[in-house]
């Protein structure tokens, strides 16, 4: 008998129980094969599959065009190439008031790498990091994997989830490196005011400390907040700009996103970050080279009608959402969501009857009613839970009707 | 003066140390621009920027016809959906003695994530593996990440540069996990017979580790043996195969690549391992969708002709490249090759003059010749090169000529 001495690893678990894509997956083994009515994905951002919001035509032609030439089947250079990059630093300069230079633009596999090559760059000895609470879990998993110790600041709901920056300042410390914000947010559907933006810069700087701004939903805002880029004021803390083409084009799928520093004092080169992210890019492997060499026709031929639209059809969505959520008694949703695909709901356990917690709320809203949501333990927020308004606006009628109808046959008493 | 708290990671500097990309672009850097003939890139294993390597067209128009489709812009599934790996299953299976299930089979983003993913499943505290010397340094940069301590063993030229088992026996101990193969060779441009490849599993088995089959060029070989997959002795050591589309398609760009499990005996379940790989993919990031959804057609319609004229080519091109380089007296290459793209090629240093060691060789090369070649001691050789001989015939022949030349030119003694 064979004594085998590889096993599985302890670490990976540990970064992998926070993961949206798991629990989804265990929300859906609960669906009932039987109810022959569509299932309504409320749970994660993609509209892509959706035909109100099938990508732009020009996006799709570049994609074709690059492939057809067979110039770019190869591989590709670390980062990027000259042209990607540069047509790349010319679109995110556009509402800066400096210019993002070629080399200051790092191409990605979708913004999910750009968070892994930027926290391995980060890594050290003890060191920790500030996350958004709620907010998006691979920076949990990607912080497990790369040594660096999570802590967690609150957004404050009461105030638009803004960043609570007393709370900021208390967690930080001698080893803190960076902290994180999603703008417009994920998962509470807000948009920071560009005073805030100053203010989460200025708390940075005071702590010596960087900030990774994930601006994965730029643009995507319909409410009196316009999306304002945390580069900005880079030069008040530097700034690690991350991106993609995934949403604002409806492109998941496609695997292009972006690093971007805005640090004109040059603070990152001193710092050595900027040898790590390219050495880090080194380790790790690139987006589709034909996909990349496609950007630049991308970035600067989709027109704006291809943006209104769908942030048109957004808009729509995040208002019905918004109206048909809160007249659900066992539900508190106090804003209505100003940017990104989703908002987030507090569950008022006490109105529900036979209903353990967000886990069991989502497991048996899936079985009886084929809506899927997301549990806000995942996002570290027991009994809530995310809701995406991203979807095509009919489905999500029916999506939320269901909700409504499940809420009401569970309900603890007659109010709800 | 605000201090700033961040800076570099010194695991990514070790990491990023041995990585080909990095040398390349430092041999580069002695290109002289002034110099009008074509640079000749002998140094990495990218045939698809020549015409005469053009991808199948069906693997082309596959990857179109699912980009226009429009259903797959969204997120794959980790680990990939089920029609693509149902279709790899089949392939892969094609020269095996049992069927590998689609539950056997991941899909990464090219063969670089396979060694990504599979590396992070496996570490653990004072965890070892044992890689081949030469091989691919990918596998020690992102062992360095994954705190795997790396160990070397030796490939014996003098026997086709075969596993030295007994060194394997000697190196491993309690804590050593798993070794890596790379066959058929890089860069050796070997291939294992079917004898060597059961040995190695025995061994494996005898040491309790696993075995990790690099098979990123599988089917390409042009010698006496023929390509025997790994996995067929699965059942007397379980093995990861790690896989790709780049070598066989002459698509690196397009960045898809595969994990597979040779493991009828359920070894890797029991241990953790397929839970492990499962959570690694969770938190890395996946290929392109639409580009996954081209696999069946790519895996089950490009037709032998394709195959048979690119293997034709490369064994043309191996025969001029063994010819040519052997009759150069400051060179010894013992063995034509019989697959990959590559083959090392040892200098002689009394034979040659003003040049100090291999990268001096490539410098100077690149230099005064154009040609670059990659220097060994990035593959732990030192005053030993790479050549690959994967590119357009025409362009191999001046490549060499011009080799010859500045050998020539250097020659320490008239034998030269």
């Amino acid at each position: 008998m064979t004594d085998w001495k590889f096993r599985g690893n302890r670490e990976l678990k540990t970064a992998s129980a926070f993961s949206i894509a798991r629990v989804i997956g265990d929300v859906k083994t609960n669906l009932d094969q039987s109810d022959e009515r569509p299932i309504i994905p409320l749970s994660i951002g993609d509209p892509s599959i959706f035909s109100c919001f099938r990508t732009a035509q020009v996006a799709e032609d570049a994609v074709v065009d690059a492939l057809r030439s067979a110039n770019f089947n190869g591989y590709a250079p670390k980062g990027g190439a000259l042209q990607p990059r540069r047509s790349l630093a010319e679109y995110l300069s556009s509402n800066l008031p400096y210019k993002l230079s070629p080399d200051d633009v790092y191409v990605t596999v979708g913004a999910k790498q750009a968070i892994e090559v930027v926290l391995s760059a980060l890594r050290r000895p003890d060191a920790n990091i500030l996350l958004p609470k709620p907010g998006y879990p691979a920076y949990e998993a990607l912080s497990v994997m790369n040594h660096l110790q999570v802590r967690h600041f609150d957004l404050v709901q009461e105030k638009n989830w803004e960043v609570d920056l007393n709370g900021v300042q208390a967690l930080a410390d001698d080893k803190t490196v960076a902290m994180v914000i999603i703008n417009p947010g994920n998962p509470c559907g807000n948009v920071y005011t560009r005073d805030h933006l100053k203010e989460i810069a200025e708390t940075a700087r005071r702590l010596g400390i960087l900030v990774i701004a994930d601006e994965a939903y730029a643009h995507l805002t319909f409410g009196s907040n316009p999306f304002v880029p945390m580069g900005l004021f880079g030069n008040i803390a530097p700034v690690l700009t991350l991106g993609s083409l995934s949403k604002r084009w409806m492109v998941p799928g496609w695997r292009i996103g972006w690093i971007a520093r805005s640090d004109p004092d040059g603070i990152f080169e001193k710092q050595g970050i900027v040898d790590c992210i390219r050495r880090s890019l080194i380790t790790n492997t690139e987006p589709a080279t034909f996909i990349q060499a496609a950007l630049p026709q991308i970035l600067e031929k989709t027109t704006d009608d291809f943006f209104v639209k769908a942030v048109n059809v957004l808009r729509k969505d995040a208002d019905m959402c918004y109206e048909r959520l809160k007249k659900i008694p066992c539900f508190t949703c106090l804003q209505k969501p100003q940017g990104s695909l989703f908002l987030m709901v507090k569950l008022d356990m006490s109105q529900l009857q036979d209903i353990n917690d967000d886990m069991d709320f989502c497991s048996k809203l899936a079985k009886e009613e084929s809506v899927i949501l997301l549990p806000g333990f995942v996002l570290r927020m027991k009994n809530w839970v995310r809701v995406t308004f991203g979807i095509e606006p009919a489905a999500l009628e029916d999506g939320l009707a269901r909700v409504k109808a499940f809420c009401l046959r569970h309900a603890a008493t007659s109010k709800c």
